[in-house]
């Protein structure tokens, strides 16, 4: 059967704390047994999130925006090169069994609302999309967390 | 040279008010020449904006999440059908010269993001997707409207 | 009810033969009152075909691979850009009622697989896919034509 | 630095030669230590490879045309659900380093002209899709084997 996949979306940028964080939640992850799925550039949460995995000795899969002229993080093991653009993110979010969304630009608000509109079990790790996002989201589908650690609490929880 | 086309993005459900609003939209696009994009499903704000237009002789594309199979709004002159579900979002921000988002649930939240991050022009009619957007938005490229009438005076100014 | 489209798929190049076909082609889809669907960019039968169905009134919409800063045949009406690249090539032939398939490379090949997948009416014109495809193809959705006029002829069949 | 992905596209159905063969390709794949890389669906080609990957211990991940709701062959480790219906096979192409062709429907067809179109190193096992496709081919892009263990040579060419 499938292995559990966790999604982490996050920006191409991201401030120490921010980056230090998805560095520790890719750790986690990949300490978990679990595959680390994410947006695949060499750049911010992605990036971070990425190595923190890979050296954990965990398996992660990058679903890239452009095509394999464009290439993708060094950390990750299977990229999947979608060539859809910001449509992509959609695929991010239907693959994960899990959604953590950590702070980012546009892009993760989209992956945000993407999955709740999708239904998908999403954890906010230090990231307030606001009110709209909590209005839409089903009950028992979305959850907030502080800390890496405390987002893989949530993850747990999630998948029961 | 292409025509001018108005993206209008908003839920398959809406209250009275909404749909009148986003009916009225439809029929002031098209009696400007313009041609409105939409989701082209038969519902809620896409219905009602396709209805607008269509019966002020306006052209009416639609954008559409499946295929053929699942049919369209019978307001829609060309269905575009993508079978990409929600990841047709992107085409359908990316389509327009400028987009306005009504009231509408997560989907719609998921267009207002990928605007922001794809930069085109956004008029938020009556949407108010809360600070994580505003603080997206780059400047000159979100404006806010509480009529169908100043939605059209906004899509004039970004025309320019 | 939504207008006819008629998708013309053919590739970025082609002698002055094959782009003079595609122009009349066009033409026919226009004087006919069809909706002529196009990949939209500004070379090859994409041109050419978007050019003779404007010049004769018609109404142009294209699916282009990319985004807005890529630009479209100046013939097309409707850019849709999609950010999708070559997969682009499904949307094009789920939405037209009939595809007509003109001389092209691969992508014009993996479009004319695509339509037998996917179970459209096909005309080939002047275009000999091989017996791939003739195995593949479900009785009465494929026919092969000579010339615009033939190939009109086979839509107007297909069309009932 | 990622894994080395061998693309597999072959049909939903085969016979019982060519899903032996499909199983043979999938072990020998893992058994080089490369990732398999197939549609994902529990039929045909796809389930059949995904089978000999992952009994002979190897990875799979599957990109499917649906979502989570249609489910996954259940030797597919990680599903990436594209939601995007025939578009996915440009996923699926532009992903593998190497693309091999097994016998297949139309589908396959549209998956071998698009490795041909987006120039991805291509094996074709006991698929013989036609002068069209061999017209277009790039020098030194394409290759023919007619068992497992020689496709298996042919990518151990392409990968140099």
């Amino acid at each position: 059967m499938g292995k559990v996949v966790i999604g982490v979306m996050g920006g191409g940028e991201g401030s120490p704390r921010v980056l230090e964080a998805a560095e520790t939640l890719g750790r986690l992850i990949a300490e978990n047994g679990w595959v680390l799925l994410n947006g695949g550039r060499p750049a911010g949460v992605m990036e971070a999130s990425a190595r923190g995995a890979s050296r954990a000795g965990g398996l992660v899969v990058g679903i890239l925006p452009g095509g394999p002229e464009e290439g993708a993080s060094r950390w990750v093991d299977v990229p999947v090169y979608t060539c859809m653009g910001a449509a992509r993110n959609a695929v991010n979010v239907l693959s994960s069994d899990v959604v953590v969304a950590m702070a980012g630009g546009a892009g993760t608000l989209s992956e945000i609302a993407l999955a709740v509109k999708l239904r998908r079990p999403l954890v906010l790790l230090e990231n307030d999309p606001g009110p709209a996002v909590a209005a839409q989201a089903a009950p028992g589908l979305l959850a907030a967390a502080s800390s890496p650690e405390e987002a893989v609490e949530k993850i747990r929880e999630f998948l029961g």
